[in-house]
C-alpha cells in the first residue's frame, strides 16, 4: 500500500460529520480504489464541547486554524461553508503546500478566481465536486466526461428544496405557502428560504456550471433569478392541460453568432433561473421531491441526464470524498493541474459574453386575470399582436358570476422584451385585476 | 499551447468517421479545453477505395498497419471491432510506447486481462469509456465520480436494441417478430440479432461494469443472460396492471456475507441480463427507444442515474474523444495510471465471486397458460406453496370458451432455483398447455 493521504477538515457540521462516516464505513472499498489509506489528521470546529457523532474522533479536534496546518494535510477540505474564514483558510492551505478540496459553491461563486490562481501559483489542485449536485459527478462530467463535445445548452433542477415545493404544489395543489411550511418543518427550507426559492443559490451553481461547460466566468448576480412564490396550484393545472410540467429550472444555453468572421463577433450565452414549463415525458419532469438533475445538451452527444441526490449529509460528503480519492491519485503519481480549475485554457476561448435577458426567446405561458367581459380576448391578442407575439394555445376557465376569470395561454416562440413590454401595457387595462403571470417553456425532450 | 496530441487511428467505419467529424467540428472547444490540437497522423483502413466522409484525410489512409506505429503515435485509437488484429495492433502499439483508447467491449471482455497486463508492463494507459454506454460517461464516472462510494447494485437499460423494441411492443402492442423487422429495417438490429436480444452484447457490457464498479472479474459467459424473443404484447398489458413496465435489464448486486468474520466469508455478485418489471413511475421506466441509461445504487449517494445515447456514431465518437483528451492531459503532465485500468488495485479487494443464479431471491411474474377447469388456481397455488412461494396478486383474463387461458400473477420474493423447479413441475401438468413466462420483478425508484 501507498502512504496514507493526510487530510486536514475545515469543519465538522453535517458534512463533515458525513465525510468521516464514509472514511469509516466505505474504508474497505476506498483504500481499495486508491491504494492508501485516508487518514484525517486534524478537524478544526467552532465548538469543542458540542454533541457529536460517533463517527468523529474527539482527539483530532482543534478550534485553532493553526492547529491544522501543523498537522501537515496533503490535503485541506473545506466545509465550513461562508465565505469567511474559509477564503483566508484556504488561501493559507495553498500556500503551505496543500491540495484543496471543497464543497462552498458561495465561495467559489464570489471569491473563486482569487482561489484558483493562488492555487495555479502554488501548483496544487481545487477540485469542488460538491459544489453543485451534491451527489450527482455534475462537475467531474463537464470537465472530463464530455470534453470532446461543443454543449449547446444546460437545463437542471439544482434546488432540492424548490423542487420539493412544486412537486408538492403539483402533486396535492397544495399552496405555495403551505409547501413551504412543510419544507420548512421537513428541515429542507431555511427559516428565511430567500437563497432557494428566490433562485440564488441555483444562480450561484449555474454560474459554476456555466464556467465548467463553456469556459466563461457569469458572475451569478448577474443571472436573471426570477423567484417560484409567484406560482398558484392552478398553474400546475392549466400547465397539465397543455401537455407540461411546472419544474425550478436553471437554464443556460449557447448561441453562436450570426457572422462568426465579424470583428465583434462572441458567443452569447443566455442563463437564467426561474420556474419553467417542460413537456410532461421529459425525463427532467420526472425529477420529483428533493432530487435533482442535469441534463445537457451538446453537438455530437445529444442529450444526456444526470439524476440523484443533490444535498444531504452523505451525498454531499460522498461527493468531497471522491475529490480527497481525486487528489490522492495526483499526490500519489507526483501531478496536479491535469485540466484548468474551470476545465478551459481561458486564453484559447472564443469570445463570449451573456445575452440581454431582453433578447432571449421562447414561447411563453401567460395567465391573464380579467373580468368576464365581451371583447376582452380580442383585445388581448391585438396588444400581444402589436408586439409580434402569436398565440398557440389558449384555455379559459368557467366564470363565476362577478368573480375574475383567468385566461391562459402559450405563446409561439416570442422575444422576452417583447413579452415584458406587452404585459406593461396589459397589465394596466381597466378589465385586467391582477398582475400577470408569466412562465417561460422550454421544450426538451 | 502545447504540443499536438499525435494520434493513431485503427479502424474508419461508423465510429472512426465520427470521431474524424468531432476533431474537426468541436475543434475550438477541444483546442480550448486540451491546451493543444488533437492531431491524427495516420488511419488503418481495410479498403483504400471505399467512398468517404469528407472529414476523412484520404492522404493519411493506410491498409498497413506498421505505418501507423511508424507515424509516431502518441494515442492509438481502436475502433475495429472484433478481436483481430484489433489484440495483436493495440499489444504493439503498448509496446511501440502507445497509450490506448478503444471502445471494443467484445475485445475487453475476452482479452482484457492480456491488454492491461501489457498496459501496466509499458506505463500506458488503456481507456475505454466507448465501450459501454456509447456516449454517457459512466465508466469515468464509475471510476471516479463515486470512487467513494460503496456500490450496492446496477439496474442498466444498455442495449439500445433491445430497448428499442421493447418499447414498440409496449407502446404500440406489436409483436416480437414485426418488432425485429423494424429494427432491422432501421439498422438497430443487425441481420442475426443474438448479441443483441439474447443479451450476450449487455452481458459484456455488464461484466466491465461490474469490474469497475466491485473490482471483480466476471467473465460475460459466465452472467445468466436471458433474451427477450419470449415476450409477447399480453405481458406488457398485464405488467401494467400490476403497475410495472417491462424493460430488458443488466442487473448485478453485491451482496455482504452473513458473518464476515467466518474464514470463507465473501461478497457475491448476482449478475444477469433479462427482461425485467419495474415499477412505472421509477426513471429507467420512462428510457425509451435507442436511448440507454444506467442507475447506481451506492450506500452514501443512494440512486443516481445516467442517461443518453448508447451508441450511434457521434455519441460513440464523442466518449472516444473524450477518452483521447484525457490520456492528452496525462502526456502533458507525464504521467500515466494515476488509477488502475479497472478502477480496483485487486490484491487490495476483498474476496468476492458470483452467487450461483439459483440462489438469487426476487419477486416474480409468471404468466402460466391453462385450460379453464375448475381447481386449476387452488393446484397452482398449492405447488407454488410447496415450493415455498407465495402469491402477491393475480389476474385471471376472461376466458373464451374451448381456448387455454392466462393466468397471471406476482409472487412475493422467491428462490429462483425454487421457482424454476416449480415451473418444471407446473409445466407437465396436464391442463397447461403452453410453457410458462416467468419474469423478475426488480422493485427499484
Amino acid at each position: 500500500m501507498s502512504d496514507a493521504i493526510k487530510v486536514g477538515l475545515l469543519g465538522c457540521g453535517t458534512v463533515g460529520t458525513g465525510i468521516l462516516r464514509i472514511l469509516s464505513e466505505n474504508r474497505a472499498d476506498i483504500v481499495a480504489r486508491l491504494g492508501a489509506d485516508i487518514e484525517v489528521v486534524k478537524i478544526l470546529v467552532r465548538d469543542l464541547d458540542k454533541a457529536r457523532d460517533p463517527a468523529v474522533p474527539e482527539g483530532l479536534l482543534t478550534t485553532n486554524p493553526g492547529d491544522v496546518l501543523a498537522a501537515g494535510p496533503d490535503v485541506l477540505v473545506e466545509v465550513l461553508g461562508g465565505y469567511e474564514p474559509a477564503r483566508t483558510l484556504l488561501l493559507a492551505g495553498l500556500e503551505a503546500g496543500c491540495h484543496i478540496v471543497t464543497a462552498n459553491k458561495a465561495l467559489l461563486a464570489r471569491h473563486g478566481a482569487e482561489i484558483f490562481r493562488a492555487a495555479d501559483v502554488a501548483a496544487k489542485d481545487v477540485i469542488f465536486e460538491a459544489s453543485v449536485g451534491g451527489g450527482i459527478p455534475i462537475i467531474r462530467t463537464l470537465r472530463e466526461g464530455l470534453a470532446a463535445d461543443r454543449i449547446d445548452s444546460i437545463h437542471a433542477i439544482i434546488n432540492g428544496t424548490s423542487n420539493y415545493m412544486l412537486t408538492g404544489m403539483s402533486q396535492r395543489a397544495a399552496s405555495y405557502a403551505d409547501v413551504l411550511g412543510e419544507a420548512q418543518a421537513r428541515g429542507y427550507a431555511e427559516a428565511d428560504p430567500t437563497m432557494d426559492v428566490g433562485g440564488f443559490d441555483a444562480a450561484q451553481k449555474l454560474s459554476i456550471l456555466i464556467s465548467v461547460s463553456f469556459g466563461v466566468d457569469i458572475p451569478f448576480d448577474e443571472i436573471t433569478t426570477e423567484g417560484i412564490d409567484r406560482l398558484t396550484p392552478q398553474d400546475f393545472a392549466f400547465a397539465r392541460q397543455f401537455g407540461y410540467a411546472v419544474k425550478p429550472l436553471a437554464v443556460a444555453k449557447a448561441h453562436l453568432p450570426k457572422d462568426p468572421t465579424a470583428a465583434d463577433a462572441k458567443i452569447e450565452i443566455e442563463a437564467r433561473v426561474a420556474p419553467h414549463l417542460i413537456p410532461l415525458d421529459a425525463m427532467l419532469a420526472h425529477t420529483n421531491g428533493v432530487f435533482n438533475a442535469v441534463r445537457v445538451h451538446s453537438h455530437a452527444l445529444g442529450p444526456v441526464l444526470f439524476y440523484g441526490q443533490g444535498a444531504g449529509m452523505m451525498p454531499t460528503a460522498a461527493a468531497v470524498v471522491s475529490d480527497i480519492i481525486e487528489v490522492g491519485r495526483n499526490i500519489q503519481r507526483g501531478t496536479s493541474g491535469r485540466l484548468p480549475h474551470l476545465a478551459f485554457h481561458k486564453e484559447l476561448v472564443r469570445p463570449m459574453g451573456l445575452r440581454p435577458s431582453a433578447e432571449s426567446e421562447c414561447p411563453f405561458y401567460l395567465r391573464f386575470t380579467v373580468r368576464d367581459e365581451p371583447g376582452v380576448i380580442a383585445q388581448l391578442s391585438t396588444l400581444l399582436g402589436a408586439h409580434g407575439i402569436s398565440i398557440r394555445r389558449m384555455v379559459q376557465d368557467q366564470s363565476e358570476p362577478g368573480k375574475p376569470v383567468p385566461v391562459v395561454l402559450l405563446t409561439h416562440l416570442a422575444r422576452e422584451g417583447s413579452v415584458k413590454a406587452a404585459l406593461a401595457g396589459i397589465d394596466g387595462l381597466p378589465f385586467v385585476t391582477s398582475p400577470t403571470c408569466y412562465l417561460r417553456v422550454e421544450d426538451i425532450h
